[in-house]
């Protein structure tokens, strides 16, 4: 936690600045990570908002208690001008994706259906609570900026009806293993890597998107890219494919 | 799993051909992602050896026979030319860095004290047994050739005494956040890929290295690089960190 994350209502009524009393996980943090004492300043950001400092005005083991002035000067880093269109990943991934891609300053997350996706995934309590987990990655990021997130459970009216129009205007790319299915993918590693293009990325499902889905994201505008030879885990392409494209 | 790692003593002896019984995780996945059944041919490696494909003999719920053959002219997917220095993460981090590490292509991976790595860590299991998870990276990528590893406690002989010899021909390159101690930091973004480049890269512990481990790294013949203002996760940095710099 390197920024502590603040709710507007947590603060006086109207502004960035007040004291704000801490419990769980926050408190716990600033007691036994940061080992902070009465005086100590720790950097803090209200969500969606500003970021500021948070001077510790009292600490005991219930809570703790800052005292917070956040400058509305004081933005947080950029988004990276990036959809990334993640086909829903197991919940135990998913939370990992969703930290990951906050902290990565992904603007704008299509959570989507495949053929892959099991459908208990849509019921799991971390698609529910996604917002906790996106508020770790801002966190650990220091961002006070929620992802736009959109969840799409079924594939084909996404990529036939909303898919084109996010396309459009964008560097759109499908990450697909380099297969024999695919065999005109680009080589990702080989694009230039281009830090202010806005762009669309899908990355699909353990096990790979179908024929039939890539086929569906290529119509919509999107060009099919792959990692080399080795196949990665969703989280590890996903932070790999952001290092080379920005 | 997208090739079924074998190790050689599983094989009869003096060859990459042969029946093995798969039992425990193996057989399972064969069983329940694969849902393979008598005659399907699957990818398999062998443990430092070239890769080839297994036919399912008989599976049942207790094991599965495979016929594997697998040529010695199929090699598995080069190496990345990549030495990882890594401050060694708290165990449940250390999981998925050495899976990520193997899954990426890492050449030798470095585990190194410093003054923010736990004393506890080096007692985990996971440092133990490391081989088992660099061997989940390897069945993820399609590899069968673990990397090198070093594993120094003390940070400072490691970086007077070691290091130096490290970095000699290579591009060496120590990460560390964006912070007014090291305002001459190289942003990363802005190093061009360098796909057959020897490189070594230095990744520090969570709360980041001391200024004095970077004086010490830098001292060694390393150049200091940032991700920018956003901090990430150890295993998110590792996995950008590569995508930006093959």
């Amino acid at each position: 936690m390197n920024l502590i994350l603040i709710r507007p209502e947590e603060l006086p009524s109207g502004g960035f600045s007040g004291r704000v009393v801490l419990h769980g996980r926050r408190a716990e943090h600033v007691r036994t990570v940061h080992r902070a004492a009465v005086g100590d300043a720790l950097q803090v950001g209200v969500l969606g908002g500003p970021v500021g400092r948070g001077v510790v005005a009292a600490i005991d083991a219930a809570a703790v208690a800052l005292d917070v002035s956040a400058d509305t000067a004081s933005a947080p880093p950029a988004k990276l001008p990036l959809t990334l269109v993640l086909a829903l990943p197991r919940p135990r991934v998913l939370k990992r994706c969703l930290a990951a891609a906050a902290a990565l300053g992904v603007e704008h997350l299509v959570l989507l259906g495949a053929w892959r996706v099991e459908k208990s995934y849509w019921q799991s309590p971390v698609l529910a609570e996604r917002e906790r987990y996106l508020g770790l990655g801002l966190e650990q990021a220091r961002d006070t900026v929620l992802p736009a997130v959109t969840v799409r459970k079924r594939f084909k009216p996404f990529a036939e009806d909303e898919l084109p129009a996010l396309c459009d205007g964008r560097r759109a790319l499908v990450a697909h293993p380099l297969s024999a299915e695919c065999p005109d993918a680009l080589d990702a590693g080989a694009l230039p890597p281009e830090r202010t293009r806005p762009t669309l990325l899908a990355i699909g499902p353990e096990g790979g998107w179908l024929p039939y889905e890539v086929d569906k994201l290529r119509a919509a505008g999107a060009t099919a890219i792959h990692l080399g030879p080795r196949i990665q885990r969703v989280e590890v392409a996903l932070a790999a494919l952001v290092g080379k494209l920005f």
